[in-house]
């Protein structure tokens, strides 16, 4: 058994290596003066299972062809397998033709790993539990909202209600609720545009409760700013909100810093560079999750 | 017949496309916040041959993923065929193992592109012709020495001599040289021990003549820059240089401006950005050699 580590997870892949008693794999991952990916294995690894950590989070077209590129470097150097561990399964959201002649690129991805390939993929709260159908090799399907419930647990808050912020989430908020033994609410949204978030009514009791937000992945921070505005118009005592992916693009942390959220409590699936760590955002890892399904 | 542009080449795409007389088909290819690409065709192309110009020059990871996403959204959407034109085809170099464990990212990228669904490449001068077969769908290979013979043509230069940087493009000089009816020579780099500097001994008369340099692709420079001075050194006249496809990248712009080449002669296979138009460098098009192979 080897670990390898790409560029997007080296914290996340040490902590896994760590813990399953190995030491990472040597290889280079580097550009040329181009910018055209070099990749170097640097020890053998014939007749071994190979796992390769990389979360193609952004800038997802990188991470993406590194992870391409050294699963064809480990099926020329006779790998026995290539088992793909993606925290962060980019271009999860392009999962469907939402309007005419759009790509599914969340299939070309899988179609792509599978040609270059990879044998086995190990994966975080896809945005879409059918993305797994994409994948004629197996593909093990882990969820974060244990992670996530442990750490409000521990925090023992009287009187919570966790809330789904839209009708997508409900049954994430649903397996949240029955770990912490709340009701749960539910958030009535529409969406005009890409990126731009609109708010509805809240379906559910939150008067004078502490509101848990849950999704799977944070982006631009619309959604979950807009609905914990909401909660509060609405009489909720105070605001958190969780989820597995801090995608966290564009004005996230600014609207999430100037938000009516106490806290917001995410995984290392995709790591916060420095200028994203403040104050009001709590990280927990996944190595331990991952490690188990390894 | 439609034609479609990405991002990698509007200018090239546009000028095929008034040459066959058609204009091009419309398509949005924009980034989604967090970096995620986001295609979507504007106009129907069922049943259509459907020609896409892309090339994968810097940035490759993102040309190249564009390509790739919207060949997925052309399948779905049912062109009969779908055409790629790559008129510059980024990881060419990586075409062969040449130390153990190492990728071989050009085959990756032929398997990529008939994955997504490519149904016959066009492409012009791969830095090896052997990369043709790691296709399994037609390829069609255009050569620009023509076009950069017939500038030279123009110029009625007397007693020229075509060289070759290195014994790999012997034969594009041997082209090169058979349309302009002049002899070549090789520039025979050797290093005598290791750790001493390259000796570059020049085969064939090149004294008081107007040496040509010619490459496939100039990247970083050192190699052309190198061959000029030793032409120079050893009694050539003045020096010119061309090549297919420009590269440029690093230190590549100041070295040529610095160099004692007089001329640097190219295609607009990649696109010169402004920072990179110096007036010693002449951008041929290629867009009549491809109409005509559309
Ligand atoms: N990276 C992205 N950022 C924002 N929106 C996206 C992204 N990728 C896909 N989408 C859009 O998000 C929608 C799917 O999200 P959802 O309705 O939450 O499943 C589709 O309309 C997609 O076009
Ligand atoms: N983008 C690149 N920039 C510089 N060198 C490269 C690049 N891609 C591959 N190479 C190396 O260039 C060599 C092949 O070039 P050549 O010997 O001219 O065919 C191989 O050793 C490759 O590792």
């Amino acid at each position: 058994l080897k670990i390898f580590s790409l560029n997007s997870n080296r914290a996340l892949a040490e902590e896994i290596a760590e813990k399953i008693g190995v030491s990472l794999g040597k290889c280079s991952v580097k550009r040329f003066s181009d910018g055209e990916i070099q990749i170097n294995i640097e020890e053998s690894i014939r007749g071994c299972d190979v796992f390769v950590i990389q979360s193609t989070s952004s800038p997802v077209n990188e991470h993406l062809m590194e992870l391409l590129i050294m699963i064809d470097a480990l099926k020329r150097a006779s790998a026995r397998t290539i088992n793909i561990v993606m925290p962060y399964y980019g271009y999860a959201r392009q999962d469907r033709k939402a309007r005419a002649r759009e790509p599914i690129t969340a299939k070309l991805v899988a179609n792509l790993l599978e040609t270059a390939g990879a044998t086995r993929v190990i994966t975080l709260d896809l945005h879409a539990p059918q993305i797994q159908g994409f994948f004629d090799i197996p593909i093990d399907h882990l969820m974060g909202v244990s992670i996530l419930a442990e750490y409000f647990e521990k925090k023992k808050i009287d009187e919570i209600v966790i809330v789904s912020p839209d009708h997508g989430g409900v049954t994430r908020a649903r397996k949240m609720a029955d770990r912490l033994k709340a009701p749960i609410a539910i958030i009535d949204k529409r969406r005009p545009k890409p990126n731009v978030a609109e708010i509805m009514n809240i379906v559910g009791h939150i008067e004078g409760k502490t509101a848990i937000l849950i999704d799977d992945i944070i982006d631009t921070a619309g959604t979950i700013t807009l609905a914990a505005n909401a909660l509060i118009d609405n009489g909720a005592k105070e605001v958190y909100a969780c989820c597995t992916h801090p995608v966290l693009s564009g004005p996230a942390i600014e609207r999430i810093g100037h938000s009516q959220i106490k806290e917001l409590v995410v995984t290392n699936s995709i790591p916060l560079p420095k200028e994203k760590e403040i104050d009001k955002i709590v990280q927990l890892s996944v190595a331990s999750l991952i490690a188990e399904a390894i």
